[in-house]
């Protein structure tokens, strides 16, 4: 019996899942390839967690924020369920706080690899999820974030994407700040009004604080308007250190990267669903979609920040690498020509016996050169 | 709520999944990079199919010989069962036939990621699978298999792996000549007795080919010995090519590769389950464990020959790559000055604040190296 015999119409893939195919899977590779040397070189250090885990583990603490994201299997081995990976944060954290609780802080590591979502039925999205990030444990300071975002913005650049962009907000000014005005039964449209950025809603539900909402929602935009914007208001003593730490980790954001875009909106909560302090959304001019996000958290009981980059939008907004020149060589080529060829950045594609016509099988390999008189010609 | 907040009791990896820490996770990075990159400057192209699959595709055809092995999950989207991959070479064999059956013959694919079996409950193994491999598709010739063998064995050099041995069966020779002469029901005992190199069985249940089956067991060894005895025996016409392919084989590898270590075993036919040819298992003398298996089989409808290489067993059995060496720097080092330690090789640590003693943050954080007038000075 052969290995695969179904006909092609019977190939498809559940929605959601692909193949990379020549070109599509080597520029994948190398795009995180390039984004984790950057890491390494900046002193990240590389971890690699399973696939899945124990539920109880891989969802326990704010990780079961994605239950409803998230695939179980029962292991027959313990009969207890597991759970595929919808994030690899959770498992970077779990490392730390257990694996490498001796490690000496700041712990900086780097990790990628697939991780699967259960998705939205009908609505067409990747459901496996190539990740490519960092994670800054032990340190909770403005140096600290702003080290996160300037490498995110190292590694997008080293990877030739214009016109980055990193979107700063700090859900717990705004939520703090409703906290002391509003009464808890009112708090949940209020902040409805604001994700919607409905200014009349807004101005009707926000009380004592409709005036100051008002002007953090216009603030939305450049990061040096914004905080001027910001800096105007009188915040209530309890909030005011989380609009000081935003200035300060902007300032330090500013001093590693002077020309990163940075924008910043400081009634921007949604989808931060364990982040503590700075949230960053990334993105660029070249693509509509989000290359990355990431933020600061509470890692088992230490301070953390991390960023994730998503190598299959990174590839969208990339340019594409070239790919290496192909040179046609007959069967049993000596190894120095060959050593030769591979040291020039050539493919070899060998003939599998003696060709009448090396030129035109070359073509038909999509080679772009065939080994003549002990040299790559062109085609 | 932290993120990852259970006791470390309770943060077990189920039984065959594990945690890479950094160092080991670099070297397995490395170590695919490093087999990838030798087949690619081969001419074989990458292609990345997904973590599941319908389980209609992926145990189609003879990848339901992996059926057992399989975890199954739920799409919540189409209804239909999917399967974890527990093999990526009937994905490969999908795609070959399905989406680049219009690409040009040979075609040469490679291909990393990881697989999850299942497993047998209580057996300690990984359970997570990393693989590497190639796939050649179109021809069926003794060039062809010599290529994937040579090209195995070039990458396991270039990881720096000694004493690598290719081991290679022909389970078609001993099948063929046993349907020849042996009834139907009895050859399920005889190939069991094999299986075991019983001889005293094999002698018994042999019947007119006792004699010539006691030489294929004493043959298994070094491959020309081997294939010298096997020479010997009067093969009937309609297996004698499988033994005249098993030498063009081994001749055209022996070409490509003249001093690898090759063994033969021709009674050899445990675990090969869709193998139609030559089959090949990779074993180094530095580790007890296989580090890699493949051979001949129909993708689709096309002939095709493979080698999976399995990094985890390969990073057990070569030398472990020396780690960057790690230089503390300055918060707020300039660009140069960090562009030229990257340049020289190091990562750098960066302080998060002023230090007042370097040296101790440096050696508190593994560095080898400390940044002071301008120069990395070794700790």
């Amino acid at each position: 019996m052969s290995l695969y015999s179904e006909t092609p119409s019977a190939a498809l893939l559940p929605s959601g899942f692909s193949d990379l195919l020549p070109g599509e899977a080597e520029a994948e590779a190398r795009g995180i390839a390039c984004v984790m040397e950057a890491f390494s070189r900046h002193g990240y250090e590389r971890v690699r967690p399973p696939m899945l885990e124990f539920e109880t583990s891989l969802l326990n603490g704010s990780g079961g924020a994605l239950s409803t994201q998230t695939f179980r299997l029962m292991d027959p081995s313990s009969h207890r369920m597991m759970a595929l990976r919808p994030d690899m944060t959770t498992q970077i954290a779990r490392i730390a706080s257990v694996r490498l609780q001796d490690a000496p802080r700041p712990l900086r590591l780097s990790y990628s690899g697939s991780c699967i979502v259960i998705g939205t039925p009908g609505r067409e999205a990747d459901r496996q999820v190539s990740q490519a990030g960092i994670e800054l444990i032990g340190p909770d300071s403005a140096q600290a974030d702003a080290e996160v975002v300037a490498l995110g913005a190292r590694a997008l650049e080293e990877l030739g994407i214009k016109g980055v962009s990193f979107d700063l907000s700090m859900p717990a000014l705004a939520l703090g700040l409703i906290e002391t005005a509003i009464p808890e039964a009112d708090r949940e449209d209020l902040i409805q009004a604001l994700n919607r950025k409905d200014a009349a809603s807004v101005a009707e539900l926000g009380g004592s604080i409709a005036d100051t909402l008002a002007v953090m929602l216009q603030a939305a935009g450049p990061a040096s308007r914004a905080l001027d914007l910001l800096a105007s208001l009188d915040f209530p003593a309890s909030v005011r250190p989380h609009f000081e730490r935003l200035v300060a980790s902007v300032a330090a954001i500013r001093e590693r990267a002077p020309s990163l875009r940075l924008t910043v909106d400081p009634v921007d909560f949604r989808g931060w669903q364990y982040h503590t302090g700075l949230c960053i959304t990334v993105f660029s001019t070249t693509s509509r979609e989000e290359l990355g996000r990431g933020g600061r958290y509470i890692a088992g009981q230490e301070p953390a920040c991390g960023l994730t980059l998503r190598p299959q939008a990174l590839l969208r907004a990339a340019p594409v690498p070239p790919s290496r020149p192909r040179c046609y060589v007959p069967v049993r080529l000596e190894d120095e020509a060959m050593a030769a060829l591979h040291a020039q950045g050539f493919a070899t594609v060998s003939a599998l016996e003696v060709d009448a016509e090396p030129d035109a099988e070359a073509r038909h390999l999509r080679c772009t050169h065939v080994w003549r008189n002990g040299a790559a010609h062109a085609l």
